[in-house]
């Protein structure tokens, strides 16, 4: 029997999918408010607006010969939950979220923030993409290095 | 030359589908706040959260042989985006729009609101359906009767 | 305050939307193998084969006032959870699912079984339509009348 | 055994899902090349353009007790591909296509025509539906009566 | 005329999508029952389960200046049916695929399996990245080293 | 306050995602019309068929500790669509756009194409990838070097 232990190996990676909703607003505290304004238009509406966030988590490992895994998903899924759907899902995070409260909630910035939120959880070295989607149109990719 | 005068008619019908952000919260004042939570849960959170919706409106109508075209698209998409993405993308709708005021703003009665936003400009009985989906998971449907 | 009852009605409705993954494999003993293979062609598989399949459940209902809701969508995904996904996730249809014993689970057949261990669980008269995706390419419809 | 014959029958349908890639220009014989370009603006282009189009065709019958199908769907897709996915695939609708040389290819005059090249093909009174996606955000929807 | 020749050079890539269906069940000898049903949890079912698995297969090479074409899509497709889609579509892997007698059918198993069918039958150094996307929640990426 | 820079850094990329519509026909000078036939296919249609093309551009930056963002996503839109999607779009690749006179339009030219329309535009190196889906099924992807 054989989990995948005589086969060539090289860079195999599983990636989780989750979603969470959340609101936010884009406000930068080193701009006037005609500049903020201008910087994000829509998105600097003082009463925030929100989303249907799409996750991708990216872990890298060669596969295990005994149970033919990288990582097991139900475990992968369950720190990426608790350490990221379940702090921000249904939130507003701007106003909920204290690691955000000296922060301007872009995509970009969030998925900086996921990356330091989900890395001491795994494995060392483990982590190895994180994707967040905003709207099908607009979407951040980071491999932290 | 002919449109599609000569077919045999019946229910014709085209749907346009928009998308706009929003952030919401559902509290209803016939609750306690022990109650609110009971039923909205995570949507009742006090900040709010927020969502990508996505609209589909269907208008029914025969064919017009000259054009080929039940209603021009280009003109059905003008009015959804002038009487309701551009009233409500990018905004709080408990905060910004005043037909919400004294609403709660679910899907159901969003959708709801939308009919009466867009039902006077179509042509009389034109409007047939509109679809309104919160996430892929939650629809909600309505025909004016 | 007001949760949509001054608001025309109509027909509004919700609709949840479900995955459950399983296996089944299709063989009518009204007929030869030669006739369930030319039938059933490679879905005639002994061993079986299986889907991601999609389920959408829709009821219908005047909105109530009070909490601007159809029916609360956790309520209403609780019981397709309960007596539908629970039962059929990660089950192989023939073979561990008492009441397709004698049953062809064709995603026809489903949808009429699902229909019957959802219905006595809503309010009557509110379940109003059952959509079954086998694939994005084959999906069944049912509305009990 | 049985294929659902005991079952609550109702309206039960199945819906096939097909695509094809096609080139257009919509340009009526009514209006004046101004007026063309006032009514369907870039749909007008002289050289055309294209689309991937996505069909669905829905059918509606009791479901047969013996096989457990409203109709077998392998034989439902020969029809749909013979009489329409392959006649109009990688094909220019207004150029190759000799049934819509004098008519204006809009997605309803399609969808028309469609319902025309299919309906004899399947047995009286069976074909329920067709659905036209143009895009994802244009969709045209005929029920003939 | 020139199918790209004069463009500057780099990783160019095309990606085919290809489907299929099958049955699966997940348990390793190394481990007693109990144990198979703490890691693979739902995915133990005696009897199987099964998925709509989507399988994208990458190649990599310079664009040919006489077809513009990085390899013919219609060969690549050939290939990949040929030597994993017809192999594995409306099969149970544990049962009917020789190959996967003795091994654990995880997606990350089965892409390690898919290169070893298909590298030999592409140009050498072509192949580039095989994905497998068990459900749309859980995809497994590889790129032989 | 701190729009991420504080936090560790990496290859962080932001991805827009735009579509359009066009018409093209496959056909070499190289090869004889029967040898086009054979290798395009149902491409080499005389008179073309067509495409919902879905474009995706990645470029791959710092954040900017100022505004949270890697580049502005909205500027990033105006210069794709302003450089590719406004050029192409309801139009016919072989006969309405210059740069394609003398080439032929198959998606990994399309793609080598648009990476010489966009990167002049984009700040130096800024620009990362294009990936150009012709179908779901087809996608071609380009990394320039």
């Amino acid at each position: 029997m054989d989990g995948g232990k005589e086969m060539k190996t090289g860079a195999l990676m599983i990636e989780a999918r989750e979603t969470f909703c959340a609101a936010h607003r884009l406000h930068s505290p080193y701009f006037s408010d005609a500049e903020n304004k201008e910087i994000y238009d829509k998105c600097n509406n003082f009463h925030g607006h929100g989303h249907n966030y799409v996750l991708y988590v990216v872990v890298k490992s060669p596969v295990d010969p005994k149970t033919g895994m990288v990582m097991n998903f139900t475990k992968m899924k369950e720190i990426i939950r608790r350490y990221v759907v379940d702090v921000v899902d249904h939130k507003n995070i701007n106003m909920d979220i204290p690691d955000f409260k000296d922060k301007i909630p872009t995509a970009e910035v969030m998925v900086l923030q996921f990356w330091e939120w989900l890395e001491p959880h795994f494995p060392e070295g483990l982590l190895y993409e994180i994707r967040l989607a905003e709207t099908e149109k607009n979407v951040v990719i980071y491999r932290g290095e």
